[in-house]
């Protein structure tokens, strides 16, 4: 197996992922798509910058909208458990000499910035600003009833190293594919909070996002949103779906923002608490992997993705390939 | 307009469609597949010959399954309001030189078996053996939870003509798609018991039947049916699909029997009962026609069919396309 | 069986039920109800009168909320099929010296008002104003997400004299409750329109209103509903439920307009167009009859109803009585 | 506030409720309950034993059917982190002067017997046979189609106190019930695993188990189930429900097994991770803690529950009541 053991007593403790800052070209353009097509929660607006929150979250953001001359992501953000996990976050970056610094961010407390070995700019942090809850104002349900932010999808041209690093780090593979021919990993999903995933690697040019899901109660929620998206001026920002993942078991929906970045609309995956959950394993050439139904994605799906804020990628040399449709 | 006005007093009353006889060269298969799979309840099984309904149906039967050699389409049956209806029906055929003969039908009372100009098998009754309610004895509730015999839809050859055949019969147009330039009919809707259609006809080598569908309950039974056949040996039976039809506003599934027979599995249209009810107009080269999300059909969608027992399809002279997924 | 038999030749052609004329003591509230929290569409507004639509409807309007001192049901309406309907129904309700009269209805074509032999007052039209589709407008889903006006419930004090004179005009019983001892009915499901009713009477002080209902796509839509009720001040709107009826099969709920008229919130029961469909006995005394689950309903339920302008209740002479939720 | 701070260092570390044992008086009534109407998945049969799954569960069970002569509840079970856990159990256990002991258990590694302060039976295990997966064996998916267990419900005469001692062991309250005028918790919901609670306590006779929860799908799945119950014989067995609580924001149903056993249908809370997150308060006069749509439970809801095994209930000393339906 090119799984990883389960690290199970982690440098630090990352509790879950937590948010993301996409730089948008037209703030009134992505306004419109993430609180009246998506219907995420405005918490703070202020010249050139949306703070928002899906429904049961009571952490101040998930998302922060910037508007930008350049459509990319400024970084991922992650909450740790308790304040000491900061520090030993700082010395778990600082001594693989990848750089950190104490930054200021608006409604959060002390904040890490650092990167990845592969450029992903990340934040820890332990405090945000708690917001009264939501989750019972059923007046403010709109769209698709974005309940939580659930993971980051990205693309990574060693995936073996992503996963590598990210198992260090306490994340525990609970799905993944494997070219069967080298053995290598085409992509993998791990977790932190309890679900299938928290982050995931997908072989390709890399580091690059390729989508941040929410989760929504049903499938009819996803059903909703492709009526209201496809009568509202926004098929063409219809990529895939819907249909269920093989992998996580997921009923799914992918959409683009107006600057192409991904979302994808996400409910049932399933309990991974376990620390002794058997990872599953899909071979590449598997096309119910991709969707239990058999229907392949688009080309666009493999290949298109956001680039990370001052992150160049570079091609994988993983030379499989999915089952692309036509 | 080239739809023709509803004919408020037909020659006779149709109350519905009422049932298929398909014919299939594994009966043991072809069980499996709908009663299994599908849900259909046996009402009757004889060498060679299988009886089933839907859940909420007291007619005897809407579909027979026939073991024969060549799997096509034996009859397509259509309930009367009344005893005189037979005979007007008989005289309305007649008076056409199309063929009629009163036959004896098991499970049926007296029957008018004819043809449609293009040799479409049909036939016309009052009576059918009437079963016991079972819409609420929920452990029979299997599969896709069928509810009901919900349309037929037919490959026509030349749709403005069908149209006004089955016009003049009493079903009433309710969408329809038009090709812009040569203001023909490339496909109707046509209805007699107040939903968006009791048959359809599209464009293409015809007569063949293209589907017959079943009414469920809501799309989660279809998100259902689904995960049942694509983890269960039938994925390379699913064609298209799930989806939001522009047309008739239903969320469909297209799979097909062991045959090729194609099954539609429908919800969601609307009532149509008004008889001033206008009908809606979609061009040929709208894709949200086909698929209001926007994804295109398969072309095996748009070409494969089942024939009818000695009916011999000819092309359609119409030269426009749908938009076709490549 | 105290259901007579279906009258197939009815004197003239009512296609369904139509439309419900409210009087309310405050406009605003009732809007607040039906447009904000129901999700019914305003198709036309003018002082102290207010007609909506729901979202699949064509013809302009299925209730008028008419500003009053008191609040009752002003009319109830029904659509004929084709305009000698309208002479012939003059005709059987003169012939029965009933009262009648051509009216002005805005919106609306030649309309005859008359009153069934216990006074409640009833509007029969072909010709409505029809308005532009918008059921696939989406953006205007709104609330329970209301699709079309289903069916009227009356308290009858003579619910066999009322099945007798509904029935002569073509409503057909589609279910029933009897009670055992006298063989008399206690309530009706009687239809025209292909469901399991256009109206319905049921044993009480009469004639009165009991509920208007409307159609809705999924029980889901139902569960919304309550929850928006009741987390913006409706609480004490909701009467009852949600459930299954035995009845109908019709998944349910009850609540309360800000004057206390009663709207039924409606999905799932099946088609009744075949003319020998068999009607189905409920025994008084079995409670899967009003709660296929068995909860009994609450006291308010049986005894509150909406009166009809000019048209005063008597008791009923039927001693039997359902169960009543302590 | 009357709730402990979250303990963020317990003393050993509780991943997740896990299973839990049932003594029945007729394994048979209690095996088509369980497996024919709820759907769970049958992993081991012995004489007078029955082991069961969820549909996602690995692990080898989270009910054990034990035929007895006195219906009852013989354990709770809770999975632990790592095996190092399992002797930092037992010394708070054995700190605390409560009995501890290494059992045997057939499908399970080293096993901590021990009782909660007022003589709740408790055991804690890190290994448990590992099954494969069937979360995607559509075909196996059967009445409300039960995911995994979801958590304890208790009756506790000192809530104050239960709280107190499953806070020291790590479990964190994210609602709770309080009595406005003793400024007591009258209940208090308690979590491991990152939903509103894997343990929860209610003022009461105790200790008793109020119910067991199973996680299901959608609420569509409850509806299924109250279909199915209501008309196979088991509508008696129907107790409270469909409705949302107020508390945790869930959709439930509660049915009884028959023996009494309650078991809770569940779905729809939301995620708890963040270790600062806020509980929320309720005042026991508020009925929409019970449900938010505002009925009232039923008085067994409030009153009846299974004893464990050699663990005598004694009275709350809370004067304080809920409301109640008559």
């Amino acid at each position: 197996m090119p799984v990883p053991a389960p690290n199970l007593y982690p440098p630090f403790n990352i509790v879950r992922l937590s948010h993301v800052e996409y730089r948008v070209r037209d703030l009134a353009a992505s306004r419109a798509f993430y609180v009246d097509i998506l219907g995420l929660q405005v918490t703070h607006e202020e010249s050139g910058r949306l703070y928002l929150r899906a429904m049961e979250e009571r952490g101040h953001h998930c998302i922060v909208l910037v508007e930008a001359d350049t459509a990319d992501v400024g970084v991922l953000g992650f909450k740790l458990y308790d304040e000491p996990d900061l520090e030993r976050a700082e010395r778990f970056f600082a001594e693989k000499s990848l750089p950190t610094a104490w930054v200021e961010r608006p409604h959060m407390g002390r904040t890490l910035r650092t990167r990845d070995p592969w450029g992903i700019p990340l934040e820890f942090y332990v405090r945000m600003d708690r917001l009264p809850p939501i989750h019972q104002k059923y007046r403010l349900y709109n769209g698709v009833k974005p309940l939580r932010i659930d993971h980051f999808n990205m693309f990574s041209a060693d995936v073996d190293a992503s996963v590598a690093f990210y198992g260090e780090m306490g994340f525990r593979v609970t799905e993944y594919t494997e070219d069967d021919e080298s053995g290598r990993l085409w992509a993998a999903w791990m977790h932190r909070k309890g679900g299938v995933h928290d982050v995931a690697f997908t072989n390709g040019l890399g580091p690059r996002l390729h989508h941040t899901a929410f989760w929504v109660p049903t499938p009819l929620n996803i059903i909703d949103l492709l009526d209201l998206m496809s009568t509202s001026g926004y098929v063409a920002n219809i990529e895939r779906g819907p249909g269920r993942h093989g992998i996580s078991n997921a009923f799914f929906l992918y959409v683009r923002d107006p600057d192409g970045h991904r979302i994808e609309i996400y409910c049932s995956d399933y309990q991974t608490v376990d620390p002794d959950l058997e990872p599953i394993r899909w071979s590449l050439t598997d096309p119910q992997r991709q969707t239990l139904w058999g229907a392949p994605a688009p080309k666009s799906w493999f290949e298109e993705g956001s680039t990370f804020e001052s992150a160049e990628p570079v091609p994988s040399q993983l030379k499989a390939q999915p089952i692309i449709a036509p």
